[in-house]
């Protein structure tokens, strides 16, 4: 195809080695780009305030499988996703543009399915759909979406500003949706093997839940202005705790200490992973697209976090030479490596 | 794939059918959200400013075929094209996001060669890339890029505010693209059958550059603020002067006329069409993918543009009831019906 005779396999790179690479082909020259690739999205100034855009594409058989995931809440989901970018930079959602590729299996109906869960979610967030395209894909479905945020300029956060011995905080809880997607799988091979099978979901409505309808904390950014709080660095976690720390931690120089026993995780959660044999550390810490927000506050802070219901402390910042480790329930010093996904392997 | 019992098959629609029903999907509630789906981009209040935002995706097979699209040239073209939505409402390109889903044939090289050419056109355009999203895809490769542009609020020329006897314009010439198109196509079959065959091109540059690196006309809207011109309404050509015209008649509440021996055609695009046995309203009408600008001014300004050595009129605005029609060179009143494009077919 190129007549380069170097060939590198995009699998052996994977998304964030792909995404390294391609940096260097994006210089910044207006002066209105305050920021570019690296956060969760660029940011524009707009004189009082500024824009925050960022976008996503989610592709059928690599992101999503419609044999348990209802066409509206795939696009319920994707919006959601998209909010939860914008909900990382403590900015608010205002416009996004929605892009599908579908092939001929698809009729209106399910397009307009996927429309409604589309709709839905923008009601929810407060945000409208002003945009978008429509293609025809010689296979499956992929959704292209752009959101548009604003925020004033003073209150963006970024994760390039933690700041040495910052606590790190993290809402909600981790490891559902990984979970929740194990059982999917699970129930698809059980009814693939034997169609008459009844899927076993009962008691299992909160993980199932995570991974279908995942929410972006929308809530919890109204909830900082409230406390007023503006955390140091902030990203939302879509790969799992421990690459989003590991990105917080690269982009601010620095290098962090979480503990094992403080990890938030559901009690379902928990139960499924034993059921499932699947360590819950590996759920909370490399489980994807939990959409929780992760992010560091100054200690001035911490009296005012301290008994919310919905934050859990699990560490603070340090210099970067002292490294990224989890203390485990041992006692153990464990270096944190992020698994991410590679969607190229 | 879904519950309900009707199924209207997509190819039954046309892409123009499909993005009308989702229109009822898409409720602007935000105030800054001034305009939506219906024009070339959609008009985000800023304050002293506004943002344009466009968005389109190019698909392997559907949009480009690589076996004659270098990578670099597509990744120009994509940029290019969506430059040129940005131009259509008289405003200026500033950020845009690309997001790529690749299968496993493309290596790190043919990526970097389509972003090698995304950086020129951001570059001629002065445009920054600012952010983007990388997946693998089953089958070939998908670009969706969104653009957002700047103006002044009261700079902004929209598709819905021609008025009668408005004089119609176009920028360029017609059809070239269309018969770079053919003629690309032609060699491809030849090379298929015959895989010693040499290209037959010599002499064909012109229409293969219309087709392989279109440009946007940026350099028109910048001479259009020289000439202090701001048309009552604009349109980029992607889908072949007829239906582009439509869309201004249809947004604007009017008919129009318009004049075969007035249409803009390069002598080599109609001594291709020629050897081809296409007529040259077909390339002019129906070819797509020139992005020149089809654009209307109230009568006083015709002066200045008279003269104009890429500016042709060649029509004028009338009332709706009188239709939409093209005067032959035969003299006979022709009615203009849109092909566009069909994906879904």
């Amino acid at each position: 195809m190129e007549n380069t005779t170097e060939r590198t396999e995009l699998s052996s790179l994977g998304e964030f080695g792909l995404i390294d690479r391609l940096k260097k082909f994006a210089h910044l020259k207006n002066t209105d780009s305050l920021l570019g690739i690296g956060d969760d999205a660029a940011v524009i100034d707009c004189g009082d305030h500024v824009r925050l855009v960022s976008t996503d594409m989610m592709v059928e058989g690599i992101h999503f499988d419609l044999s348990y995931m209802p066409l509206k809440h795939l696009g319920y989901k994707a919006v959601a996703t998209n909010v939860s970018d914008i909900a990382a930079m403590n900015g608010k959602p205002t416009q996004l543009t929605v892009s599908i590729a579908v092939s001929s299996k698809f009729s209106l109906e399910a397009i307009e399915e996927l429309y409604r869960g589309i709709q839905a979610a923008c009601e929810v967030y407060n945000v409208d759909l002003v945009g978008g395209d429509t293609t025809s894909s010689r296979s499956g479905l992929m959704i292209s979406i752009t959101i548009i945020g604003t925020a004033n300029k003073q209150d963006v956060v970024y994760r390039s500003t933690a700041k040495d011995k910052d606590i790190i905080c993290v809402t909600g809880d981790l490891g559902g949706a990984y979970m929740g997607l194990q059982l999917l799988e699970r129930e698809k091979q059980v009814f693939l093997a034997n169609p008459n099978a009844q899927p076993q979901l009962e008691d299992k409505d909160y993980v199932v839940q995570r991974q279908l309808k995942p929410e972006a904390r929308m809530d919890f950014i109204h909830e900082l202005k409230n406390l007023e709080i503006r955390p140091t660095s902030m990203i939302d976690i879509s790969d799992g705790l421990a690459s989003e720390l590991m990105h917080l931690c690269k982009a601010s120089g620095l290098g962090a200490r979480i503990y094992e026993d403080k990890l938030p995780i559901d009690s379902q959660t928990e139960q499924i992973a034993n059921e499932f044999n699947i360590s819950t550390n590996t759920c909370m810490l490399n489980g994807g697209e939990d959409y929780e927000l992760l992010f560091t506050i100054s200690q001035d802070d911490y009296a005012k976090l301290r008994n919310h219901p919905d934050v859990t402390t699990i560490g603070y910042m340090h210099s970067a030479d002292k490294g990224i480790h989890m203390v485990s329930i041992g006692q153990q010093l464990v270096p944190l490596t992020a698994q991410g996904w590679n969607h190229f392997e």
